[in-house]
C-alpha cells in the first residue's frame, strides 16, 4: 500500500529538485551571471525543463497517482488525496498538449521576444505582429487541446487554470467590471486636486541596501533561509522554505519606490518561507496559485507598507539608517499619491488595477476569437482612454509595454488584481481578528500579522485552491468592496474628498 | 553517417548541461547560498548527478560512440576519433562500477565527512578510523572492478586515470623520489639562514577586492565571461568558456597570500576561458586532466606571480589601488620565503611538493594493500619527519588535515605536483620561445604569455591526454630538473646559497 506513496514521493521530489535547480539558475541569470554565460544557460535551462516535463507526462506516473488516490481514499488521508488530485491535474494537463505544440510554443516564445524587442526599438507595432499572431494561434491550439478534454464556461478558463487554478472568467469578469467602475469614481473625485507632495530625497545605494535588509528582517523574513540581491527587474525565487531569494532594485532617487519594491518581494518571500517542510515531495509544498502569491506581496506592500502606522515605525528607522529625517505624514502622503499614467509597473495603488482590467478584457477577447492580434493596438488605446483615462502616445508606452505576451504568457495578468482583491479581504478579516493590529504595526511588531498569514494561508501550501483558502480565511467577504473601501478611506482622505 | 554524430552531440550536450547546472549550484553553495539552503541543495545535486551518470552508462550511448568511432575513422576526422575515444573511455569506466558500489561510495563519503569533522573536533584519529576503513575497502573494490577489465602496472593507476588520464604510478614514483631528494638538498642548504622578511601590511577588504579584479583582468581574464566572488576555500568553476567563476578569500593581514590565491585561481580560469567553443557537445571541451589544470594555476601563481619582474609591475599597482608603497624587492622576498611547516595549504613553493609526495606514498601503499587505514597516523608522522622535516604534534595538524580522504578521494593529490612539474617545463619552454618574456612581465604585458598557453595547451581541450600536450609544448624537457633549477635560482639566491 505504501509502495505507491513512496514511489510517488520519490518521483515528485525528483521533479521538485529539477525545478529547484532551474530556479537557482534563473536567479543567477538575473543577479550574478556574467553576460557570456547566456551562451550556456539556455541549454542548461532547456535540459532541466525538458527532463521535468518528461517526468510529469510519464504514463507510469499517471498510474502511480491513481494508486495514491485509491490508498488515500481508503485511509482517509487528506495529504495523499490532495497530492493525487493536484499532481493528477498537472499530469493530465501536461499530457493533453502534444510534444509538437510544446516545442512550437517554445520556438514562438523565443521568436516573439526577439520581435518584441525589435518592435520596441523601432517604436512600431508592425515588427511584432507576425510573431504575436503565431503566439495567439499556438495559444488557441493549446486551449483547444484542453477544451477537447474538459468543459469550461469560457475558453480563457483553461489558461487561468495554469496560473490561478480555481479562478474562472465568469467570476472574474463582473468583479473586474465593478472594480473598474468604483475606481473610476474615486479617480474622478480626486481629479484636479493637488493631494500630497512627492518626496525629494536622495539616498546612497549602500544605505538603501541596509534599509531593505532591516525592513525585510523586521517583517519576519529569515535571512538564514534566504537572501536579498539586486536585479534589474525584481522577483523572488523560492526553491523550498529554506532557500528563498528576494531581489530588489536600488533607486537612489526613489526611496519609497525602492522600499515598496522590497516590501512587496518580502511578502512573496514570507509566503515561500511559510510553506510547511512536510509537504516537500508531495507536489503540495507550493503556493496555491499566483493570485494568492500576489496577495501576500500586495498585503505587505499596500495594506501594511503604505499605512500611516507603518510610516510612524519606519520614519525613525530611516533616520537611523540613512540620517534623513522625514515626517511619517510626509512618507504616508508620498506613498499614496494617485495619478493615472500609462505604464503599469509605475502605477499607484488605485490606478494599478485598471491596467490589469484592460489586459484581461483584451486577453479574454483574443482567446475567444472576438478580436485578432492585429486589432490589439487600436483596442488597447481605446480601452486605456476609457478605463485608465489616459491615451498612449506611441505603442512602446502602449500595447508593447509588457513582456508577457511576447513569450505567449496569456492568463497571467489577472493574478495581479486577484492578489489585490485577496489582500484587501485578508486585511479586513485580520482587523477583525487582531483588534490592536495598527498599534502593533506602529510599534514595529509584525509577528501576530505574520502568524495570522502563516496559519490561514501559508501552512496550507497547495492542499486546496486559492479561492477555498480565501473563503476559509476571510469568510464570505466581498473583496471588491473591501478594496474600494480601503482606498477611499486612505486616498479619499489624503485628497480631501468623501465618498458620494 | 552523420546521424550518429548528431545524436552523439545531442547526448553529450545534455550531459554537459547537467554537469554545468551542477557546477553553478556548487558555486552558489560556497558563495551565496543561505545556510538553510543546504536542506534542498543535497537533493538537487544528487538528482543532477544521478541523471548525468545514468546518461553516461546508457548502453545506447555505447553503441552511438562505436558508430562515431567508425565514421570518424572512415572520414579521418580527428575530432570524431578523439571524441569517441574520450567518451568511450568514460562510458566504459562508468559501466565497470556497479550501481551498488556507486551508492555505497556516496554513502561512505557522506559518513566519512561527518566522521572526519568529529575526529578533528575531538583531536583524535580514532573516531575517523571506521569510516576511513570503509572508504578504503570501497576504493579497493572499485579498483578491482577496473583491474578486472583493464591491465595496469599498479592498481593506483586506475585511480590516477580518473583525475589525470595518461599518468602512471611507474612514471610518477621515481620522479617524485628524485624531486624529494633535490628539494631536500635545497632545504638543507638554506636551513638556519635568515632569508627575506615577511610583509607587515594591512589592506582593507574592499581594496583587496579591487586589487584582485585589477590583477585578474591584467592577466587576461575576461570579466564578460566570468566573475570573482569570495569563498571560504577558494576554487574555480567553469561551466563553459563563457561562464567561469573564480573565488578568492580576502585576508586583510595577508596581502600576498590573497593575491597569490587570486592569481592561482585566475590561472585555472584562463584555462577554462581558453577551451574552444567548437568542442562544446563533444566531451573534448574540457581540461585534459587535473594536473594540467593545476599547471596553469601554478604557472601564473609561481613562475610569473612570484617573479621579481612581476613584482616590479605589481608594486605601483598596489600603491595605486591601496595607497601602500612597498618596494618590489620586498614583495619578491616575502613571496619566496621558505620554511618547512605542517600544513599543506599554507606551504611555500619549495616545501609544497614534499607534502604531496607524502600523500602519494601513503595512497599507493594503501591501494596496493601494503598498509591499512589504521597504520596511517604512524606512517604519516614518520614520512613527515623524514621527507618534510617536521613532525606533527597532533592528528589535526597531521593525518586529519585534508578533506580529500574523508570523501574517498584517493588519486587526486598527485595532480598538485604534476601541475608544478608541468608548469616548470612550460616556463623553460616559454623562455626559449619568448626571449623578452621577463621584460614583458615587468611591463605588465601578458598577452604573449597567455597566447603561448592558449596555443600550446588551452586550444587542445581534451583532444589528447595531458602527457602528450606537455610533450608537444615542452619537447623532451625534464620537468623535475626544470622545477629544481628555477627554485635554486630564485630561493637559493634569496637565501644566499649556491647549488653544490
Amino acid at each position: 500500500m505504501n509502495e505507491s506513496w513512496t514511489e510517488f514521493r520519490r518521483r515528485i521530489a525528483e521533479i521538485e529538485a529539477l525545478t529547484g535547480a532551474a530556479g537557482i539558475l534563473e536567479w543567477d541569470q538575473q543577479t550574478y551571471m556574467p553576460p557570456g554565460g547566456a551562451a550556456h544557460r539556455g541549454q542548461q535551462l532547456a535540459t532541466l525543463s525538458g527532463l521535468s516535463h518528461a517526468r510529469l507526462v510519464d504514463l507510469e506516473l499517471g498510474r502511480i497517482i491513481e494508486a495514491v488516490r485509491e490508498v488515500g481514499e481508503a485511509e482517509g488521508d487528506p495529504v495523499k488525496i490532495a497530492a493525487a488530485r493536484m499532481m493528477g491535474r498537472r499530469h493530465e494537463r501536461a499530457r493533453r498538449v502534444p510534444e509538437r505544440l510544446v516545442r512550437e510554443q517554445a520556438e514562438a516564445a523565443s521568436e516573439g521576444f526577439q520581435a518584441w524587442m525589435k518592435a520596441r526599438e523601432e517604436g512600431a507595432f508592425a515588427p511584432f505582429l507576425p510573431a504575436l499572431e503565431r503566439l495567439v494561434r499556438v495559444t488557441r491550439e493549446i486551449v483547444a487541446c484542453h477544451a477537447a478534454a474538459e468543459e469550461a464556461e469560457h475558453p480563457y478558463d483553461h489558461l487561468l487554470e495554469e496560473f490561478d487554478p480555481g479562478s474562472t472568467t465568469a467570476e472574474l469578469a463582473p468583479m473586474f467590471d465593478r472594480l473598474a467602475g468604483e475606481l473610476g469614481a474615486l479617480i474622478e473625485a480626486i481629479e484636479g486636486r493637488e493631494g500630497p507632495a512627492p518626496l525629494d530625497v536622495k539616498v546612497p545605494r549602500d544605505r538603501l541596501a541596509a534599509l531593505n535588509d532591516r525592513v525585510a528582517r523586521a517583517l519576519g523574513f529569515r535571512m538564514e533561509d534566504g537572501r536579498i540581491d539586486e536585479a534589474q527587474h525584481p522577483f523572488t525565487v523560492g526553491v523550498g522554505p529554506h532557500d528563498v531569494r528576494l531581489t530588489t532594485h536600488l533607486y537612489e532617487e526613489d526611496l519609497l519606490g525602492t522600499l515598496g519594491g522590497t516590501i512587496h518581494e518580502t511578502g512573496h518571500g514570507l509566503y515561500e518561507q511559510g510553506i510547511p517542510d512536510e509537504l516537500a515531495g508531495t507536489g503540495l509544498g507550493a503556493a496555491a496559485g499566483l493570485g494568492l502569491h500576489e496577495s501576500q506581496s500586495r498585503f505587505w506592500e499596500n495594506a501594511i507598507g503604505r499605512s500611516l502606522p507603518f510610516m510612524r515605525w519606519l520614519a525613525p528607522v530611516i533616520e537611523e539608517v540613512t540620517g534623513q529625517r522625514i515626517a511619517p505624514e510626509a512618507l504616508y502622503g508620498a506613498a499614496n499619491r494617485v495619478r493615472p499614467t500609462l505604464i503599469r509597473v509605475m502605477a499607484d495603488e488605485v490606478t494599478y488595477n485598471l491596467h490589469i482590467i484592460v489586459r484581461f478584457k483584451l486577453e479574454t477577447a483574443l482567446v475567444a476569437g472576438e478580436i485578432e492580434a492585429a486589432d490589439l493596438p487600436g483596442a488597447w488605446d481605446e480601452l486605456y482612454e476609457r478605463i485608465v483615462r489616459v491615451r498612449p502616445g506611441d505603442p512602446v508606452e502602449g500595447v508593447l509595454q509588457d513582456v508577457h505576451w511576447s513569450s505567449g504568457m496569456f492568463g497571467y495578468f489577472p493574478s495581479y488584481t486577484i492578489g489585490n482583491l485577496y489582500a484587501a479581504g485578508f486585511r479586513k478579516a485580520m482587523e477583525a481578528d487582531l483588534p490592536d493590529l495598527w498599534e502593533q504595526v506602529e510599534a514595529g511588531r509584525f509577528e501576530a500579522i505574520l502568524g495570522w498569514l502563516r496559519e490561514r494561508v501559508h501552512r496550507r501550501g497547495h492542499m486546496v485552491d486559492a479561492p477555498e483558502i480565501f473563503r476559509d480565511a476571510a469568510g464570505d467577504r466581498d473583496p471588491v468592496a473591501d478594496l474600494v473601501d480601503t482606498l477611499w478611506e486612505r486616498q479619499g482622505r489624503l485628497y480631501g474628498v468623501e465618498r458620494g
